[in-house]
């Protein structure tokens, strides 16, 4: 496969996956998360590469989140076909898709976020093993602005990375907050001047590619995320994309992305008493007996 | 409804419940029960609404746990008819109630807590999504120090959000502790001069109400507890409701108040080889094979 | 049982376990793992034991991890008659045999490590309720760098602990950290001058024995450990038993082992195309709809 969006590079033992879409800001489309998983294909096939760096073009943004232009293609928003059954594939958010194919990973994934990370932008790096930022990154689980709900199995990650409180703040607020806030948090495990952040990621892939086992690393990592995090990110994906699906389509996320793009205060029609979605509430209440 | 113990105020999008028995340092009795779950159903009800704020009146205290005074009414302590079955409706413990449904909740809570916060005091605001506290706030979760056990499914939501170390050293301890480990062992997210809690609150609840769609929110605030901690309270509710049903009863429950009463070190007569619930274990101890 | 290994002393309501082997820096072998299990069965079994504390003999170690010599006995490494059936018992890890029953511990656990503390020596610690550590503590969880995995439940235990960013990282470097980041992290709840470490670890266990009830505590750590972590130490011993035995027959696990002991670079040769455990995937992949 020859990448129009991401770069890949191996060296060394290590891999490196760059979003590139320099005049966008790298934001997401469906041909990145093509690419991205058969990126993953690959370093997971190639038992040269030891550790996959994941990183963004230039110093202004890791991903500026999903691609609402016309450019961007083929997104939800503008799916000129809409389905009513919601275990359709058609359904399926493509953010999911991409931190599902993530969590199967089988070579360690290391964050390198060196600038903007919102939406998509900031969800795709949870599951990602280690994530670093640069000191201008900044990140923002924005949905909530935008009339829409949090993707990419990002209710199932978040909260184990960083605690339910602090999941919570950020995705009800949907504000965006600095690279400190997220080293603060949890959410990153350190932050660098810009020009350092790859070395360091670099450094953490050559301490796992110099000194430990292939076959060791893939089995550890399978068996935190499956035995040490509980339940299974397919129960927050096949949730989010019927959420994101049908809340796509409202009147709360039309106004939510007017009001961004007209950079004006946001006035949401929809109500809490009339215009839950469908499936909601997914779950049956527990009796007490 | 009209309240007797709590106030429930509406203005601006924002609703402040303020736990209100100015002679009791606001402590628990099943009227405050009732009462919060009717405002709560009332907040949920009402599309104006955009956020939910929770405090107790006055400066001193946010809620001093249950009130054991006879004027407390119907507590499990002086319940004059004890059951055998322990799946009555009888035995659910009344905190249980109320942090179920903060639990299900369609708005934000916020939590501002103003004071001293013990017992159901501080148990009850572990279902907030946040929590923010005054410098002279001080928590406790005392029930090993009585004689009985964490209840209003506690045990479930307590680890969740601080972590197991901290989790099992408040409640194996007993211990009265301060803002500022509150803060430090995360739970709570900011602490604040008395004189500011409230608009440090308000602040929040704010940017929630002016920039995001309550539909959004809803969604948001379901599935991340329901995708984002794994399993369910009523779980914690069952078992609690238990465990405090037939401890209140016991000898150690006696000693436990009365030496607490009295302000002297207690000594508890029950032992862990005689005296365990009956119920206890509850669970199946998993084979190997 | 009169114990070689270990020291059991009791006094005062408190129960000191010290892993006492002074020539071998208190490495683990099945003779110290069954010591620890029958200490256990007694404190349990003892009504005056209100708090039980676990260190090392010295102020060096606190245990090196499994003594992999001749003398060490009976470890998995040299296991001359090796089974196929991965349910057979002989597969079962000795340290989470040894975990589990922590985790089934009626008396709170506060663990006063006191130095080195590496493999097993480090995974022991996870079901201890309270970690406290001294100034010259280094732990590691070193497993991927001698070519087996995290064993005695651990995968279960660490991400519920510190979280699955900083659990991935110590388990995939494979690298040696000290006290500072142990507390940094979460791992230890305080850190001590070594002359310091064992009259803190009273303190606590002081606070507990003198002020609750011994049936609330061992109420509320079954409670806060079932109820508030989720799942069961149990499906992570099942699977880390059957990995640490199929992988340390392997090649990696040979030159592992090697090339610390001949203090060189590692050149593993095992691929993860060609040498993963043969029950690797152990789950079923959930499908979308």
């Amino acid at each position: 496969m020859s990448y129009t969006q991401i770069k890949l590079d191996i060296a060394d033992g290590v891999a490196t996956i760059t979003l590139h879409r320099p005049e966008k800001m790298n934001a997401f489309t469906r041909v990145m998360m093509d690419e991205v998983i058969d990126a993953i294909d690959t370093t997971d096939a190639d038992d040269s590469v030891r550790a996959v760096i994941v990183t963004g073009h230039g110093d202004r943004a890791f991903c500026a989140g999903a691609d609402l232009t016309p450019e961007g293609g083929g997104h939800v928003f503008s799916d000129p076909n809409p389905v009513d059954d919601l275990s359709d594939e058609r359904v399926r958010d493509g953010g999911g898709r991409l931190t599902l194919r993530l969590f199967n990973s089988k070579k360690p994934l290391i964050g390198a976020c060196n600038g903007v990370a919102v939406g998509v932008g900031a969800t795709m790096q949870l599951p990602f093993d280690i994530r670093l930022a640069s000191d201008n990154a900044r990140f923002g689980f924005v949905f909530a602005r935008r009339g829409i709900t949090p993707e990419a199995a990002s209710s199932w990650f978040l909260p184990r990375l960083v605690g339910m409180q602090t999941a919570l703040e950020w995705c009800m607020t949907g504000r965006i907050f600095d690279a400190g806030e997220a080293l603060d948090r949890g959410l990153v495990r350190s932050v660098h001047p810009q020009g350092e952040l790859m070395d360091a990621a670099r450094g953490i892939a050559r301490e796992i590619a110099d000194n430990t086992s292939a076959v060791s690393v893939a089995m550890t990592r399978a068996m935190l995320w499956r035995l040490g995090a509980g339940g299974h990110p397919m129960d927050a994906h096949r949730i989010d994309s019927r959420a994101i699906y049908r809340l796509s389509r409202s009147e709360d996320a039309k106004e939510g992305i007017a009001s961004f793009l007209e950079k004006r205060a946001p006035e949401y029609p929809d109500t809490v008493s009339g215009n839950m979605p469908d499936f909601y509430p997914w779950w049956d209440e527990p009796g007490y007996s």
